[in-house]
Order: structure tokens, then C-alpha cells, then sequence
């Protein structure tokens, strides 16, 4: 198989086992999975969870929860903090799936109830130390708030407490992995123990992809939603989620200009490929993505030194030893794991798989 | 007009102005102009040059030269190195419309001689200081290895020298841009003073968007492909490109989340919607966006000290002093300008204008 330009791969073999791999432990565990489908945006994808009996999923917008409706999931997550200006799209939705929405403050859902005609499922979710979104579990007042507009409305239901502990993606070791878990599920049961006798079907709902690759015991909580797993990346290896075996997708990108007095290579592959996001390696420099050597049946083990140290619209320099790039010529085509697996697939909007068969995704525009 | 999802809105007038105004600056400077189309990727904006005259352009990907020859354009410029491995689509594109490649090698063009069946037109593209691709002016060795190959071949014409002075970027001042501009025009008149005795038709290409939209003096250079300044952005204001009141398109971001106590406000806006570019404030700090107040007309001037500090997948996470926080609450939608347009364009894909319309782009996937 030849790639004659920019083609995000997807080895669906190594896709399939992570798939199987979390369902498997999800099981193992006694915790739903729900998993977040905003990494791969994909029907198709999504199919190869339901083969392996996930029946709900997790989104991060309502357009992604309504194209995943139209592929038959009808239990849906959008852990997103509520944007009731959208109200018309959520009755729309939710008069068609179970749609469960994140709730981070009382004014927000009182906006929703001024025009909501349809049941929904609410969460709240919790600030477990991300700070990005969400109330810190010793706010109760702004909890009862909450709880007070949803016991006021027959529309909705209280489900539980949500957490999204992104604060995993600094760390980089098990340890530290373990470390933000232990620290998140501790502050969702604490609240669990205030709210169950009140709520006994009270759920908990933690995990993204650092915890779920690492962890087995998830006390008690209730579900999780890993997103990134799915396919991984860089990052993921670099926190210590998952070894480079395990990354599902590589980009293709045909080697345009060879320059061994600057060890550089320039490919077709740029920021509209792989969007932009970045990691420091460990000698302190920049790195857009990891260089691998490409196959028919897929791609080979990270070449040493060699990764993505610029990106422009359509051109990446790599960076490339003496040594391997001797071995490159125009006309070549190296593989890049990429940096952010999720930020790569939505600026590609769709896959090929080693067979060649293009597998699509969400389109951006409807 | 109500937004109630990240929407990328397009002021027509002021890009309509932009387009004007180097379309004048071109014909006072007795320059031809050939637009570079990445930045905006439409078929509806492109049009808009050709009601000003434009009858060429520049495009950073064969796709994109076959969107566009989709629409009428018949004299395209290819400006990425050239790729052989894309000799099919290149023989099919030919046969339809004035190609104009861009050359780096000799061994790419005997790749692509290999199976080239329709003439194309080839530039050869020098480095002038930007260091990514290009042959060094003073490289005659690679040059002649290039000329023989085009003069052994009946498909290939040579039309001339193509620089792109991309290190106009890192200035932040028109004397700085006026500079890299001087040092570029100098060298491609060096070449050309050299080789137009042999080519008499020579061409010498350049111009960016910081370089076209200060400088007026092209020297002997006959071309200029900016791109950017279609619609300018937050880094070219940096540069000293523009003024904020040229930038024509922002996004529209509804706040989902305000919390007073860490000056930020979380918008649903993030790298799906604004791609991951960042410019560094001239506090030290680091900007995904400024941040605008939105009304029917458009928008304002940015909000002092309000910018976009972090982004995720679908958030954003705007600093914003307390004097301002104070009058936004969740529902409010606030406006973006974007850090780098060309990259926000292709996550987008498409446009919305201030009255409504909705303006498409060229596709991610065919």
C-alpha cells in the first residue's frame, strides 16, 4: 500500500484489543464503562465498542450526541457543563435518547427549565483538583442549589456526581497516576456518603484515559468514561498509560525535501493534519509527534531521535540523526505517532485502515 | 442574531476591504498578484478576489489546487515542495489548468518525469533565511542540476524563483518586517540578475502577509502570494501586520461556566474549534485568542486583559479581571479573534457572516 499524501492509518487489530482491553477490566472491576467517543467521532468505531456489549457512551458536544443518536446509542453522556442556549437542540435530542447532562451551576439549569420540554438525566459534575470546570465537593450550598431546581422539575432526574481528574495528564508515572486517583475517588465517595441516603442510586462516574489504563480498583465508584484509549498517543506513553505498541494510529506523510547539513527532513504533514499541540521530550525540546518506520502491515517501533520539531500548515520537519537519515529519501513515507491522538483525528476526519478501507467520522460541518 | 454553538463568524465587509486594498497596493506597485488561498479555502471567498480582478492563486496542497481549478481557477500555483508520489493526481490536474509546481530537487523531478504526462510550469523554490525549505541562492550547483532536467524535458517550462520569507513572522515591527523584506529582495534580484539573461520571462515570487501588507517598494520582483491577510489575525496585529479593526473573522463562544474567584471564564470554544496556536503575550503570558464583546453588527475592540489561556478539546478558559467578569454570566456569548486564522479556518470549515449566511469551504475528505 502506497500513501501518496497525508492518510491518518489505523491499525484496527491493535484498536480492537484496546477496546476489548478496558471492557474486559471495566468488567473485571464491577464499574460501567461509559466510554467518551470524542476521541474517534467515529460510527464505525463506536460499533466495535457495541460488539464488545458497551451500550452507552460519552460525548463533549450536542452535535456529537446527536450524530451518535443517529447511529442507534440512546444512553448518552454530553459531560459538558450545560449550554442552555442550546435548549432547543436538547429537547430535540432528548425526545429521542437518554441524555444525560453536566450540570456546574443552578442559574444555567433554571435558564434550561424556562423553555426544556422533554425528560433529561442530570449530573453534577465535581472539581476534584483539575479546576477547570465544575464545584469543589465541600461547596454544598451550590450542590443544594442544584439539587433544589432538579427536585422542582418533573423533567428532571438527579444521576450523580461527575468528575473529569485531568490533572492525571501531568503526571508522569503509575504512581502519579495512582496518586490523582486515589485523591479523586476519595472526595467522590466522601460526597457519595453525604448524598446516598437521599439519592440511593446515586452514581459516580470518574476515569479518563490515564487512570483507566493504570488502575483496577475504582471503590466506589460507579462508572467511567476513558476516552483517549481507544487509540492513545505520545502523551500517553509519556504519562505512563500505555507503550507505543499500543497506539492504534499513525500518520502517513510523504517526505518531500531532505536536508542532512541541518539533520532535517520535511514532510506533507502539518498543523491542518495533526493540529498543533505539542509535548517536551525529555532532552527538553519540542516534539509534534514521533517518527516510526511505515509498512504494509503497519508501522514499526519509534526511529530513535527522530520526531515532528515544527509544524507549519502542510509541511513538518523532523528532526533526523545523521545516521537513519542517510537511510530517507524524497519519496519516501514515514509514519508520525501522534502527539494528541483525539486533536490529530478531528483535524483528519477520517481514517484508513491497513486494509485501505476509509473509516469516517463526524463531519465538521452539518 | 443568536449563537448558541462555537460559530465562526466572517465580517464581509472588512474582508472584502482587505481584499481591496492589496489589490490596489498590487497595481500601484506594478506587481501581479496571486493570492495565496489556504488561509480561507472557499470557492465563495475566492470569488470575491476574482471581482476585483484576480485571475490566479496560490495553494498550499494539490487537493486544494484541484478544489479550486473546481471553480474556474485556471493559473494555480502549487507553493509546497513538489510531491512525485502525487504524479496521477498531478497529469489529471495539468490536463485541466495551468500548473505551477514548486521545486527543491532535481531527484524529484526526474521522479516525476518518470510517469508525467501533461506540461506544468515549475518554479523553483530558494531559501532566503527562513530555514524550511528552498535552495540557498547561492546554491548554483542544485539550481543548474534543476534547469538541465526541466530543458531535457518538453512537459516542463521554467518560469522562475519562488521564496517564501516566512521568518517575516518573528518580527514585531515594520521595521523589523521591512528588513527580512530588503534581505529577500536582494538576494532574489541577486538571482535573478544571474539567470534572466537565459530566461528573459524569469519570474521572482515572494510576499507574505506581514511583508504585502507593509512594504510597498517590490523592487525587481514581478509577484506577491499573501494569504493571510484575508482576514488577518491576533499574530499579525503582534507582527505589526494590521490593526485590529482589519481582522475579519471571530468566533462566536457561548459561556458555560463563570468563576469569579479565578478571574476565568469557560467558554465552549476549544482546539476542535480554534486549532492549538498560541502567541505570547507581551506579559510573558501565553494567548489562544483575544477576547471580544459581540453584538448584531460584529464586534468590538478586544476586552483589556481578556484572553484565552488555555484550551482543551471543546473548552476554552478565558482570563478575565474581576471589573469585567462582573457583567458576564453563563448564556452570554462572547467573540474570539483568533491567534492564527489560516489554522481556525481549516478546523472550522466554514463560515457564518454577520447576516447569516453560511459560507462553505473545501471539504476535509473527497
Amino acid at each position: 500500500m502506497q500513501w501518496v499524501r497525508p492518510t491518518l492509518l489505523l491499525n484496527e487489530t491493535i484498536c480492537r484489543a484496546n477496546i476489548r482491553r478496558i471492557v474486559s477490566k471495566a468488567a473485571a472491576s464491577n464499574i460501567t464503562l461509559r466510554p467518551h467517543f470524542k476521541t474517534h467521532q467515529s460510527h464505525e468505531i463506536g460499533r466495535w465498542f457495541r460488539t464488545e456489549g458497551v451500550d452507552r457512551c460519552t460525548v463533549s458536544s450536542l452535535r456529537m450526541a446527536s450524530y451518535f443518536a443517529d447511529d442507534g446509542w440512546n444512553d448518552i453522556t454530553l459531560a459538558f457543563p450545560l449550554n442552555a442556549l442550546e435548549v432547543d437542540e436538547i429537547n430535540l435530542l432528548a425526545s429521542r435518547v437518554k441524555l444525560n447532562l453536566c450540570v456546574v451551576s443552578a442559574d444555567s439549569l433554571r435558564h434550561l427549565l424556562q423553555r426544556l420540554n422533554q425528560p433529561v438525566q442530570i449530573f453534577i459534575e465535581i472539581d476534584t483538583g483539575y479546576h477547570r470546570t465544575g464545584i469543589a465537593p465541600t461547596h454544598h450550598r451550590e450542590i443544594e442549589d442544584i439539587l433544589r431546581v432538579i427536585s422542582g422539575s418533573s423533567l428532571l432526574t438527579f444521576l450523580g456526581f461527575l468528575s473529569h481528574a485531568g490533572h492525571s495528564y501531568a503526571a508522569r508515572s503509575v504512581a502519579e497516576i495512582e496518586k490523582v486517583h486515589r485523591d479523586t475517588i476519595a472526595q467522590m465517595k466522601e460526597l457519595g456518603d453525604q448524598y446516598r441516603s437521599r439519592y440511593p442510586q446515586l452514581q459516580l462516574s470518574v476515569g479518563d484515559t490515564p487512570i483507566c489504563s493504570v488502575v483496577s480498583n475504582y471503590g466506589d465508584m460507579t462508572e467511567i468514561r476513558p476516552g483517549n484509549l481507544v487509540f492513545y498517543d505520545v502523551t500517553q506513553c509519556v504519562i505512563g498509560s500505555c507503550t507505543t505498541e499500543q497506539i492504534a494510529i499513525a500518520m502517513a506523510c510523504p517526505v518531500v525535501a531532505v536536508y542532512p547539513e541541518r539533520e532535517e527532513v520535511i514532510v506533507h504533514g502539518g498543523g491542518v493534519h495533526f493540529s498543533k499541540d505539542f509535548l517536551r521530550r525529555a532532552e527538553g525540546t519540542i516534539s509534534f509527534g514521533e517518527v516510526v518506520p511505515l509498512a504494509t502491515n503497519g508501522w514499526g517501533s519509534p526511529l530513535p531521535s527522530c520526531y515532528v520539531k515544527s509544524l507549519s500548515q502542510e509541511h513538518g520537519i523532523i528532526h533526523m540523526p545523521t545516521p537513519v537519515l542517510k537511510t530517507i529519501k524524497e519519496g519516501d513515507v514515514l509514519g508520525v505517532l501522534p502527539v494528541h491522538a483525539c486533536l490529530t483525528a478531528d483535524a483528519m476526519g477520517a481514517y484508513t485502515t491497513l486494509e485501505g478501507a476509509v473509516i469516517g467520522m463526524m463531519p465538521k460541518t452539518s
